[in-house]
């Protein structure tokens, strides 16, 4: 790639900029209150300028959750998959998705917001969730299926529940960091995580 | 009480009804949606008619809020209560609480959802869903101590930790049924239940 290619342009700029601002707002007010007037207001832009890059409010909230999915996947899942697969990959899954929103510098998940919010609202921002929760639960599913595989876990262990509980624990954890404002939050967090995968390991 | 006095008064049955389509309504699309307006709309009231029963759109959330609470506590928690002190009374508990919503005819928990959308907003609404929150933990903490106490559960259990865990179970199910669709839910709830209450208790 030569140097030109690696700019971004003006209006790239502009757009990555506005979408920092949505991302850093929906995580904590949610979807809903993300329009072009209230993203005019937050940036200092104007309103005609916000709606040459986005048509509507639908548009702003699609590119807004594309945003948070595109980096948690880029921050958090890519880097696990370094980690040798099996146990050692789900615990840097478990390990990585724990501290995602604070290395993002965002006070809470916006993809979690968004699933709360549009569970019932049938549309492009509801696919969208739908698709990154999925795409989370079946990478899950495989990190488990993989540590059966290398014979870490028991071979009774169902890959689909485990998964079904590790975003428990997450969401449990979230809601003790912003609801409570629990110091212990990330602590509990682990501990869960430790006694949940502890109960899946083969009898040495 | 004579026949008079536990009969409702028709602004008593109005207001009733009010809460009961605005309860449903926050279930769904949550509390930020819920104005005099929109539930003017559901109801086929007239704005002025909600207006002489709830003033602001604040006193409306907060209503519906203390409805579900209210409607949470007298059909799910105090019924658990008749079960004995201890582990039964904790499964009494975690039983009654995943079927809360569906005997109550609503879609989701609207406490669950306000808890989401008021996370970062001060204000009464926030107050009193961490206060529900905050009363249905130490509910659950003291259901896993007195299991402690009764030698039904060991010694070295972290009660806190247990009722941390317990919640998460429940907004997992939550996610998969109303963002996924998916019809074990509730199975995998009582499956994850099952597997917490067993790890916790004394050696026979």
């Amino acid at each position: 790639m030569n140097q030109s290619a690696a700019k971004l342009s003006k209006g790239e700029e502009t757009r990555a900029a506005i979408l920092k601002a949505a991302l850093k707002h929906a995580s904590v007010a949610g979807f809903e209150g993300l329009t072009i007037g209230t993203l005019a207001a937050e940036t200092g832009m104007s309103k005609s300028g916000l709606f040459a890059h986005f048509g509507s409010k639908e548009e702003l909230q699609i590119a807004t959750l594309e945003e948070g999915i595109r980096r948690f996947s880029e921050t958090t899942m890519m880097p696990a998959l370094s980690a040798p697969r099996g146990l050692k990959r789900l615990q840097a899954m478990c390990d990585s998705w724990l501290t995602w929103t604070s290395r993002n510098e965002l006070a809470g998940c916006p993809m979690m917001t968004a699933s709360q919010e549009f569970d019932s609202k049938p549309g492009p921002v509801r696919d969208a969730v739908v698709g990154h929760m999925q795409r989370l639960h079946q990478g899950l599913v495989k990190s488990v299926q993989m540590a059966i595989d290398n014979g870490e876990f028991a071979a009774d262990v169902d890959a689909e529940q485990i998964a079904f509980e590790l975003f428990g624990i997450i969401s449990s954890c979230y809601r003790a960091r912003n609801l409570f404002h629990d110091k212990q939050a990330d602590q509990r967090a682990r501990r869960a995580f430790d006694r949940l995968i502890d109960s899946c390991r083969s009898a040495p």
